[in-house]
């Protein structure tokens, strides 16, 4: 299990390498010379080996196994790590935390004056991911002398959506193929699963799909007999580390796999097969977390067949689960995708809000509603939807995209946390200032019970999880965001930097500044001021001006001779700026007060147009595209610097994706530069090389 | 073999349908009563075999079998079938015909006083060739009273090379599946190979290729003891219908399956091993045609690789396949696919020339060059190939493309006789005036012992061969060019039409004229003036102006807000232009003098240049779009009108086909109109809708 495999990536955040600043060693030594597991729960287990590996290996010394009844005699240098109540030694802490107000997930960790360290809770899950934050304490070369260390996490639900195919393949995975399935059933050899599972846990993810919400004929069968003895397996790992197992299932089963000609969700026929499926699931997953669906969206079935709303087919879906505490996850990615590009009218950025906005209210209490970040589609820019406010009495989980689909497939650096700080910050002003989105996803401003926030996975079964090495960083940083969006992309970076490449000052500066660069860098050099797209259909990686703007995805720039943006204000335009609350419709709807990053997806505006950078639009996309075709040089350059410091293999991986990064964004900056060069015929004012 | 299945489109130009006209009928079976077959070889076996077929469908009795005795006797009303020499019978015909000038193909038809039909030849090919032109001539209504007919063909090789993989996919392939290979095999049942057999030999297409010029893995083993017992059955059956065989090969053979480290052709160990090669497929196949080959093109291998050039790789594998009579077809398709679309110096239509014309007179002469018609890549509209004219000292074949990979793909109507026409009648002035292609292609402008034509083909698995029914009159009249060039568009459209549909006046009139019309109409409204491309990469389906623009393939428009086209003139472009001989040169380096259709790939004009039409450049791209887009739904209204005169199987094939041809030919119309309205901000000057 602790396969000591740093270099090549696949240990990831949780190398656990020896800390070599003797003095620091020691220290940490002192107060951890001694475990004491209080009780014997598989969490506990869990996180009992977890920490006597770490430090084992960070220390270089195997702490001595205690017994409770030793520490009850005073013990000093010991970690005593239990639930609250489990002895008597933890019941000082009563005095300082309120462990009633932990639930079932926060931890404190407490470091008493005789050199002992508390890793306690109200539940053994919070002692796992007490039990994590302290090994990072470690990690990271934090002092441990006076912890009073309380968390909660900010949201309920912390989860991991999976594209994963049965086949194998991924969709939108660019670090190989899946971990779970391999032609057409679940991999025998479960042993990636715990792997996984156990970098879940360390960052306390503590919800999984693992099945593509484009289901398809195969994956329909998850939820039979024929492959619920292999959920039920890879559900047993994950609840080894504190997550719940929940599977992306087809709308139609009814049809696909139940024999029957109808899936209607207010059938009797319909909601019977449901109910009895859920039971036989129940039955083989007592803790099932529940159904993930993709429903009348890009040719997936739901309930519009049948002149049913969303409410209707996610209702009758939680009906089926509720009775044994599962919950429907439905997604809110409904839109037209066969719209015509001559027709203005249409704005695919309205859907959402269109088709869910009718029906806030309608929804039961064990019903989620899944909504991206923003109204179009993981792009590099866009506004946050206006579904986060807008809904007031349905429970919702933000949806982030881990996997870089849009943003260089993990060819290309791109950080992302900072683009995800920016969605959580954003203030809706759905309750008047500071009603952020993360106050709204994790239900906390409307007080629904429910909420939380889900991504899809960057990882595959390439060797170091995510292709690029430095997209850990994102899959790290999401869920850590996900426990607290209050964290900072500077604090998380730090952190993932000397979790994975130790300590060392040099490293941690440059990777840093890699990381927290990039997305400005990427945004630099791919579609311009917030417009989108522009890139190849399908598989959407690398330039195509035009690759979407003829075709029925809704997703356009309408730039001709004149200028370009799709006009989306109220006044002028689609009436899409009209969706937010009072504040940022203004924001928005004004020319003189959209941000310029935004300018493109709410204007259609002239080349000549001037932004608030004091630039024509035309001048910033020629500066944009230059100057982050050189940023994406100076990458591998920065990286170069740390040849030393690095690893060969982690090295070389790395370098190699920089330099195709580079390549990839000299050919961005000229198709960009070019088409809008050509179109507009205005010069580059710096007479830079447009073709 | 015989089946009926003319509702299916199966029988194709060979359904033989009951002649209905009472008197022509009578007529026919005056001088049909009896068949005399003299000789037994496969050929004539054949021969007799259709002959008595088509007379028994068409006319309703099946003719009497003389024997060669009674015909000596002098009985009126006979068909006699036979090589000159092998009957005293046929004697007399020396006295009107020269049979030592009808060489191996060569054919008579002579119709006698006594009511006796003479079909002769000097071989039993020849005869073969006259039956089924007498059967055309029943099927076409003609008067068969006083027939004089002698026919020698304008081109010695007359090929259809298929790009089939064993897989059974067929490199664009618009017609279903193959119908040779299937799962990595030669499919078991070959019955549907007789059938094309047949098929092929009425029109008198002598050479076959039935695998893919790119060869992968599995076909490079075609040439191994592993399938030439398979590949010798086919040859058999296409032997019968005098067809020969020929295989595509992998230039690295040697080191794919040769078990060599190189495939250089001057290794030793290289020429050798396909000597042995050579001789083994022989041994299996006696008549072997000979290898075609496409090296150093689109990744595949070739001397190139070795400091070798073209002809001392076709060389080398002449050597091996001379001494069995077998010949070396080498592909002229080569040029740079990983150019820069920065680079504007590189031209992709020069590439052919410059590689080839070097090597003018160095290649063996069982070498034969197969050189596409145009520069590029099967167009709608190209130029010619300037080889054709350039080149003097080496046989060449030139290459058309049945198969409507840019002209539609069976589902646009696109008759492509008259481009065709175009190019055979295209005078190079390579040798003065009347230097057409058409006797460039044949040998005999430079006395080249060897020449003909090779075209990709059109047909699959589907029911019909060809997907749309319409599409065999291509497959049709590209064998009769290939046999006569000197045909006409309107000759070949009524023949293909009688034989598929009958004599009725009314449907040859309404098919004729939307066959004659449909390049023209396709043309109209695709790409205009020359330019080309505009299509999807990869499957070239529908429009996408920018597709190619921004690609490593050498394919550009560079339209920009001024103007577009490709300068390729000599005075200020790439000196593509150049490459032809003096008259051609000064027409296409004139603006003047530039023919409209192909101004766009001599010349950048702005959009304000005035055709030869009186029409600018933009406005002439907005009628040719909304008049071709209107013609094409025209199309349908025309079919329909013989909705009671054609089958309803067929009738519907096509119909089905016209209304999306009419639907994606607006597709295009506004695709096109809005990219260049957008882009150079010129109105229509009618004022219609433009996006």
């Amino acid at each position: 299990m602790y396969r000591k495999q740093a270099e090549s990536g696949y240990d990831c955040w949780l190398e656990y390498r020896h800390i070599e600043n003797a003095s620091l060693r020691e220290n940490y030594l002192k107060r951890c010379a001694s475990l004491a597991i209080i009780g014997g729960s598989p969490l506990l287990r869990t996180a009992g080996r977890e920490l006597a590996h770490a430090i084992s290996s960070m220390l270089g010394e195997n702490p001595k196994d205690e017994a409770v009844t030793l520490i009850d005699a005073g013990a000093k240098g010991t970690i005593i790590v239990g639930t609250y109540g489990s002895s008597r030694l933890l019941e000082p802490l009563a005095d300082v935390y309120r462990f009633d107000e932990l639930g079932e997930e926060g931890y404190i960790i407490h470091a008493s004056e005789d050199d002992c360290i508390y890793l306690s809770a109200a539940s053994d899950k919070g002692v796992l991911y007490a039990v994590f934050h302290f090994i990072r304490l470690l990690q990271t070369g934090q002092s441990i002398e006076s912890l009073r260390i309380c968390e909660v996490p900010r949201n309920g639900l912390r989860m991991i959506n999976h594209w994963d195919n049965m086949d194998g393949s991924i969709e939108r995975g660019y670090a190989g193929k899946s971990i779970f399935f391999k032609d057409g059933r679940f991999i025998p050899d479960m042993s990636r699963i715990r792997d996984y599972a156990r970098l879940l846990a360390s960052v306390a993810i503590n919800a999984v799909t693992i099945n593509n919400v484009n289901v398809h004929r195969q994956e329909s069968r998850l939820i039979t007999d024929e492959f619920l003895p292999d959920v039920a397996k890879a559900a047993a790992i994950f609840r080894d580390y504190g997550i719940r197992l929940y599977l992306s299932v087809n709308f139609a089963s009814t049809i696909e796999i139940g024999g029957l000609n109808t899936a209607d969700p207010l059938d009797p026929d319909v909601t019977a097969w449901w109910k009895e499926a859920a039971a036989n699931i129940y039955r083989y997953i007592p803790d099932f977390g529940g159904f993930l669906v993709k429903a009348d969206s890009e040719f997936r079935p739901g309930p519009f067949t049948y002149g049913r709303n969303h409410a209707d087919g996610a209702n009758m879906l939680a009906d089926a689960v509720a009775p044994f505490g599962g919950a429907v996850i439905w997604r809110c990615f409904v839109y037209n995708c066969l719209q015509d590009w001559r027709d203005r009218k249409t704005d695919r950025a309205r859907a959402a809000y269109d088709h869910f906005m009718p029906l806030d209210g309608l929804f039961r209490d064990n019903v989620m509603l899944q909504i991206k970040n923003g109204p179009m589609d993981f792009q590099v820019r866009e506004p946050v939807s206006p579904l986060f406010g807008g809904l007031t009495q349905t429970n919702q989980l933000l949806e982030l995209q881990i996997t870089q689909e849009y943003t260089g497939q993990q060819r290309h650096l791109c950080y992302l946390v900072p683009q995800w700080k920016e969605v959580f910050d954003f203030d809706t002003y759905a309750r008047g200032e500071r009603s952020t989105i993360a106050e709204v996803a994790s239900g906390r401003l409307f007080g629904r019970e429910s909420g939380g926030i889900a991504a899809v996975s960057n990882i595959g079964d390439d060797r170091n999880w995510t292709g690029h090495v430095l997209a850990q960083a994102n899959w790290h940083g999401y869920a850590r965001l996900a426990w607290d969006p209050g964290l900072s992309a500077e604090q998380l970076a730090s952190e993932w930097i000397r979790m994975t490449f130790g300590l060392a000052a040099e490293p941690e500066r440059v990777v840093k500044d890699m990381l927290l660069s990039s997305y400005d860098i990427y945004e630099a050099y791919t579609a311009p001021l917030g417009v989108g797209w522009m890139v190849n259909p399908n598989h959407h990686y690398g330039p195509n001006v035009d690759g979407y703007e003829y075709s029925k995805w809704g997703t356009y720039h309408y730039a001709d001779c004149h200028g370009m943006g799709v006009d989306r204000t109220v006044r002028s335009g689609t009436g899409y700026a009209g969706q937010y609350h009072g504040p940022v419709v203004e924001r928005y709807e004004s020319l003189a007060d959209c941000p310029d990053e935004l300018l493109l997806f709410f204007h259609h505006v002239p080349y000549a147009h001037v932004l608030k950078s004091g630039k024509t639009v035309i001048q910033h996309i020629y500066d944009a595209h230059f100057g982050g075709a050189d940023r994406a040089a100076e990458l591998v350059a920065k990286w170069d610097s740390l040849a030393s410091r690095i690893d060969a293999d982690r090295f070389g991986q790395v370098r190699e994706r920089l330099v195709h990064q580079a390549e990839h964004a000299c050919e961005w900056r000229d198709m960009i530069n070019t088409y809008f060069y050509r179109k507009s015929g205005i010069a580059d004012e710096q007479g830079r090389v447009i073709y």
